[in-house]
């Protein structure tokens, strides 16, 4: 665009303005005799890039089952005594309880007079008093430091260390965020540049979590889909990691590659040598690597385990792990501890530019500080009684009892969901959903698009009208064409679960004779 | 811009791409024969909006107010012994005890086996149930709703009706905030749209809050300063706010307004009258408002009242109160409770179009739900013990106390500051600030402007320096050219305050006598 382009553009733009900016404000009189006034902020005035966010997960489908909450409590029949919410990994929600240890350490760090209460142990005593201790005026009412409190980020270098079998991690390296999501949308801010052509790309699996799509679409960068292999178990190919780099190339600028492992929705956990892999065509093709690790210790299936990236970029030597640039996030919501409440989580940044990491701490300073309760439990989470303390074994009891059942519960939901003709689910290796596909008939499915509904967003929505079970449709996380499936979370209790899958059941039996 | 011209911008911009973009990644040999690529993420290549941003409060001064403290601690000698961090408004970090019957709520809901024990009082138990049965699971740590928890804006209403004496408010129109912050910027980025010309400008005061400034330029929107009245206890004048706006209108789309009140960082209480005012130039000028009312419990001054910008559109009639758009924030952070690290805050919405509060409502879903520990607290805040509970008595006593040492604090800083000869120092007629304005001679500017520093930049680091007191300078909150200031806190302890009030006093003398 030349500059006379330019002043052509701003004086049509300024001309096209001129009513309503020289002139006085549009007003009219209503009924009632006030002076009604245009809304500054409308939906044609909005910020475009609001527009364009969508998350399903939280979507229309949630706001019914919240209705139809009210209308149950205020003795509406329904066909069903209670709501399901199995849309969310919400573990709490679900009946699963805290860690004792954490909400020990919690309750003492906000209330130190029960320091010398007598019914504490020690250990958690201790604890709290290191984690106070790092506070200003030992309050958590105190602002941490922006990037996180010192100590914390002390331990969770640690923790990735014995995590990574002593691969080293700089504290310094380390961001405290509220919740994972917070470390997510701020590298992708950092990540977004140029425009048309040279806009930012990246590269999100489909299926996703759509908080990546949200972000992407808030932020106006280009989202690039790659899409997982359903029949090899949702695993990453890098032929097809290729098709959409190279497809991309021709109308953005492809940045960053982001991977969630073990996987939302879809709950695969990648093998060592996929990641290797995936590393290779980063380091290739110049990517910077988002990993999203938050199901790192929601692992189930046999002979699968958690690999971290940053673990196996070290393992691949110094071309790798001097030069791939990556971020890894965790968070306090998942695993066994669920406690999404207290929005806790960290990232960590490896080989990042020093130019930039100045500019992320100063991106983070705005905002003055994760929350200080939310930084106290990630403290614990990687700094978990040790053997020879008084709540090791009490921990390890509780740790272990919630893992065996979502295992337990992983295995059941993949179980009775194949049995149901129609419906064909992959292992739940990990995290706390299961994503079966779902044959729709054609009769739905043209019902549904003359609704102008996707057709597993139909089908959702007759499930929870019918059984008040709430799942979050497939097409809200993305799935390849003509496929349908939906997400379930693995969390309710076993009793409750093992009703909701033959109620699933049920319904899938009877929508796909009334389609057929 | 035609067809044509896109084209042709679309073209030149691939081609300049597509050396790196087309071929193999840069890369070249290290000495230790690794191969080292050009890293993906840059000072170049990083998005130009967050380079944009900067945030005084936690800057380069508050950089080096750490590290003098890490040296202390080393044993290095300095001309003090200690570093006081009166740059920010923390006041557990600087002694206040938080209140005892909302930590009582917190640690009863983080850990419920305590609503057995016999030491807690019944109200605070009582209110820890409530709080609880308001969670999923009944606990805090799953997700709340998005907007925040029923019950919990269900009690912010009742507050707003009972503080604006019976002006009616929807809990509807309520949602709980990660902090004001949260709340601030997520308002802004509803509001932004338009390029160039048409691109969306926010009014701001200055001197500001660097929230504001720092939340624009993330953005891209335009930063419009208006200036507050120094000479009239840093008062809104209407004939400024309209100069402002149309200077502002020559070059972009003018659509919000800010206000601080209390005021951050200049201390001042605005009038009813000006808030009418200001309210009457809104609506006459078709402005969003949007009004920061975080210390809306930080009024010292005599025949100085708080009114909160609600309560006076109300008041203004139907002319006003059903058409001009507003935006209230409160926060935990600030007033007597000051409990920054919980992350707790508020906005109220008025007026707003209900297509755009589905958006928001969408957009807040996107990151989930606010820290749950700092949505109980804001319960807390807005619901504290009533008359006949039991902890009644002892909360009354600890919130007065803390504010008759905040108004006591006011006035000696006031005071001790304007025996300066040199300093000169408007009332602190509210928030938690001074913002004295300082002379500086001819001799310093020269030499800061020499060494590429802001005047009060290099004031204030030469305090550092020399006496251990870390203070904002003025520059970081924008003021009139050619004039100077330092923002600090009264939040110390009197007796710290007045150390610190004496070698302030101290620098100031000497520095005009070096620089004379």
């Amino acid at each position: 665009m030349n500059h006379g382009t330019a002043l052509l553009w701003k004086r049509r733009a300024l001309s096209s303005l001129s009513a309503t900016r020289r002139g006085l404000p549009k007003e009219k009189m209503t009924e009632n005799g006030v002076m009604s006034r245009a809304k500054v902020l409308t939906i044609d005035t909005i910020n475009p890039t609001v527009k364009k966010v969508e998350y399903a997960v939280r979507g229309p489908i949630v706001q019914r089952a919240v209705e139809l909450e009210r209308e149950l409590s205020q003795g509406m029949k329904k066909p069903f005594a209670e709501v399901i919410k199995a849309n969310i990994g919400d573990a709490h929600a679900m009946g699963q309880q805290p860690i004792t240890f954490f909400r020990q350490v919690l309750a003492l760090c906000s209330y130190p007079e029960l320091l010398s209460d007598n019914t504490f142990p020690e250990d958690a005593k201790s604890r709290a008093c290191r984690i106070l201790q790092s506070c200003g005026g030992h309050s958590m009412g105190s602002y941490s430091a922006s990037q996180g409190i010192d100590s914390v980020r002390k331990d969770v270098a640690r923790y990735i260390e014995r995590r990574d079998g002593g691969v080293p991690c700089d504290p310094d390296d380390i961001y405290l965020t509220t919740g994972a999501s917070d470390g997510i949308v701020t590298m992708l801010k950092l990540l977004v540049s140029g425009e048309g052509a040279t806009r930012t790309g990246v590269m999100i699996s489909i299926p996703q979590y759509p908080l990546y799509s949200a972000a992407l679409a808030e932020l106006g960068a280009v989202q690039i889909n790659y899409y997982l292999n359903e029949d090899k178990c949702w695993s990453m190919d890098i032929p097809e990691l290729q098709r959409a780099l190279d497809e991309a190339r021709e109308y953005c600028n492809p940045r960053a590659l982001c991977i969630i492992n073990p996987g939302n929705p879809t709950g695969q956990v990648q093998s060592r040598e996929c990641i290797e892999d995936v590393i290779r065509f980063a380091a290739k093709e110049r990517l910077f690597l988002m990993a999203d690790e938050v199901y790192q210790d929601n692992v189930y299936a046999d002979g699968c385990q958690f690999h971290s990236f940053k673990k196996v970029l070290f393992e691949m030597g110094p071309e790798y792990s001097e030069t791939v640039e990556l971020a890894s996030f965790h968070s306090t919501s998942k695993c066994y501890m669920g406690e999404c409440g207290f929005r806790g989580g960290y990232m960590e940044i490896i080989n990042m530019d020093n130019e930039v990491k100045a500019q992320l701490t100063k991106l983070v300073s705005v905002r003055l500080c994760p929350p200080v309760p939310g930084q106290a439990l990630m403290d614990l989470v990687v700094n978990p009684p040790q053997p020879g303390e008084p709540s090791y074994d009490s921990f390890i009891k509780e740790r272990t009892a919630t893992l065996s059942a979502l295992a337990e519960k992983a295995k059941l939901t993949e179980q009775v969901l194949n049995t149901v003709q129609g419906i064909s689910c992959n292992p739940v290796q990990g995290a706390m959903y299961s994503f079966p596909r779902i044959t729709i008939p054609e009769k739905a499915v043209k019902e549904a698009t003359e609704q102008g509904q996707q057709p597993d967003m139909f089908y959702c929505m007759k499930m929870l009208e019918e059984t008040g079970i709430c799942l979050v449709p497939g097409s809200g996380f993305g799935q390849k064409d003509g496929t349908y499936h939906f997400r379930m979370t693995i969390l309710p209790p076993t009793d409750k679960l093992k009703i909701l899958l033959d109620k699933v059941k049920e319904f899938h039996q009877k929508f796909t004779q009334q389609y057929s």
